[in-house]
């Protein structure tokens, strides 16, 4: 067992470089079962009404509930291309087919990169089948890493449900919030389950994860989180098996906020005492989305004056003079207004990488996190210019 | 007659420092009807749950419908302060009052700046009594300057309906997009107008100017917009004054964009095409909010990408092969994927100051514009501390 995507039996996967990246840089995975067979799958798609056509031939090649492969490109999206992007992913992964043995609709595909480019066939049409001939009991990280764009690590995450093992692999939304970059994420599990069963867990696994940093609502052309389940270690309660799918998946978002272009800091904003979960959610992204508050926590600026007015107009319900704001537990708006506290406990509060800002409405008992960044000039430096 | 809100016979203006800003800069305006009378009013303000105490206290003051001065303080917002910044903002407008002679009551009040830090009453104890006392006819930029915060330039705008004159004047949201930051807008008229039709004209033209500004929807804590008529001039046609109203807001909003902090470009993103005018300003609106768009812009990068996703994913329906995008007339996107155009054109056309990206959705005939900036390094230097 290995890290990834092949810590669960019974999958084999790998990585290399065909060149559609200039840089050289390893930019095509495989994952697969281990025997060439159709296994349960799941997915979950971008809601955005441009979706790539990786996304369009993934879908369909996903109705009849099972898949053997996923075949994963970056550098290019495949995305704005018309048909011509669809004959591609579906060439590639008929390639990925023809390489295993299998039917070319049993093979999903996702690319990530740059919208509106063609697809390099040249490249794929000699670099699937070599993919195919690498694969491995233990190449889980080297597909993780043929995924990568602008992350900068590989993100991988393994659990443990019952007998059975979760493992996980993506490559980030790097622009978190409030952005539109593709997040891709492959899981994979041993575990029995049923297709109806499978796809109720992705997603409460996702709403629970990805759909928690401050991308969310505002989906890429191209993203789509998949899950492929061999049943070899039998049967295992729903319960437990959502809740390692949902570890998995939260410890891939928190990965990718954690890498996200740019960011000196990692934020949790968290909304307590709201008069329902759904309205904490809401004021927790109009936090995290702030640009403004953002650019305070660049700055280790504790402006807690910027993140009351984003909760005041995120649509949530709350009375101003009830609200409280805390940095990392340090509180600092009592009653909507400053508040005594200690300024050096404060001052190093701010300074750390990982920030809380919690921020209680007093109203109920919902409650929510989101996870987001600060705003850096690399960020802008990193998206000012494609090329 | 001079300019902004002098502009308007029967109306004086004056603007001071008074010490709430540590620089020594106008801090501290005044408008006033000349002869102390209280005139037609009306105003706009935000839709913050958490409203500051100034919008607290106009909206009290404007429930009869008439007013005859406004005083308007920069750089303390007077918001999340309390009982204590009611109070405070009570006492500005009773300290005008006693200035001018009125009743406190037809003193409308607004602030601009830094949220919650209590008012530096003593400065304003001073101070409101010294503007009253250097009201003039040629005041209007005196005002106008000293309310701005952020803003480089004095905002001021001027238009005839009929034999009557508006005038305004207005400091900047100068963090425009996606963001927080006040807006204060004062016009003056000489028309003579009921308090229902001067109310119905402020709403159509602050929904066709400041509205089309990317921070729309998502207001402020103090926000505001008021306008005050003497009736001088005598009535004028509703359709021609609600147009010269709309042409002065119109005129200030684009002056704010323009001024936005730490903008190089300013950009009006135009959707057409679409289903309907709401659907038109949803699919402009998630453009021009884009972090990732304004990057691009910063970057004369022509990444048309970008705007189709946002597009795809704002909510309007579209069939994504069938959008087309242009860059100042330079059309890189047609039915939804590339397409061949002048190279040299398209990279003249993205230097310009002035950017304009047409996207038309090819569904109907709604319409929209909405105004906005690229993001800089600027822009975050400004916002990462407050002091």
């Amino acid at each position: 067992m290995t890290s990834g995507v092949t810590a669960v039996p019974g999958f084999v996967a790998g990585g290399i470089a065909c060149g559609i990246k200039p840089s050289g840089d390893p930019d095509l995975a495989l994952v697969a079962t281990e025997d060439a067979t159709a296994v349960v799958a799941a997915g979950v798609f971008t809601t955005n009404l441009a979706q790539a056509a990786p996304v369009q031939v993934s879908r369909r090649h996903l109705a009849n509930g099972r898949a053997s492969a996923v075949v994963l490109s970056s550098g290019n999206a495949n995305a704005a291309t018309g048909e011509p992007g669809r004959r591609d992913a579906a060439r590639m992964c008929e390639l990925a087919a023809q390489g295993r043995g299998l039917a070319a609709d049993d093979v999903l595909v996702c690319s990530t990169g740059l919208i509106g480019i063609p697809m390099p066939m040249d490249a794929l049409e000699v670099g699937v089948p070599k993919v195919c001939g690498e694969l491995a009991a233990d190449g889980g990280g080297r597909a993780a890493r043929a995924i990568m764009t602008t992350d900068t690590k590989v993100k991988e995450a393994v659990a443990r449900a019952g007998s059975a093992t979760v493992g996980g692999m993506a490559k980030g939304a790097a622009m978190l919030s409030p952005a539109m970059a593709t997040m891709l994420a492959v899981v994979t599990t041993d575990a029995d389950v049923d297709h109806a069963t499978l796809q109720r867990a992705l997603a409460r696994a996702v709403s629970e994860s990805f759909d928690c940093l401050s991308v969310d609502g505002c989906r890429s052309t191209n993203d789509t989180v998949l899950v492929l389940a061999n049943g070899r270690a039998g049967q295992v309660d729903e319960h437990a098996f959502t809740a390692a799918l949902t570890e998995v998946c939260g410890s891939l978002a928190e990965q990718m906020a954690r890498d996200a272009e740019g960011a000196t800091k990692f934020v949790r904003v968290r909304v307590v005492g709201a008069r329902s979960g759904a309205e904490a959610r809401i004021a927790a992204r109009a936090v995290a989305n702030s640009q403004l508050v953002q650019c305070s926590l660049n700055g280790n600026d504790p402006y807690w004056g910027r993140v009351l007015s984003e909760l005041g107009a995120s649509g949530a319900y709350l009375e101003p003079e009830a609200v409280d704001i805390s940095y990392n537990g340090v509180t600092v708006c009592r009653d909507g207004v400053a508040c005594p506290h200690d300024e050096d406990a404060l001052t190093r509060a701010l300074a750390e990488p990982d920030i809380e800002i919690r921020c209680d409405l007093r109203q109920a008992h919902g409650d929510a996190t989101v996870l987001t960044t600060d705003l850096s000039h690399a960020y802008i430096d990193e998206n000012r210019r494609t090329s």
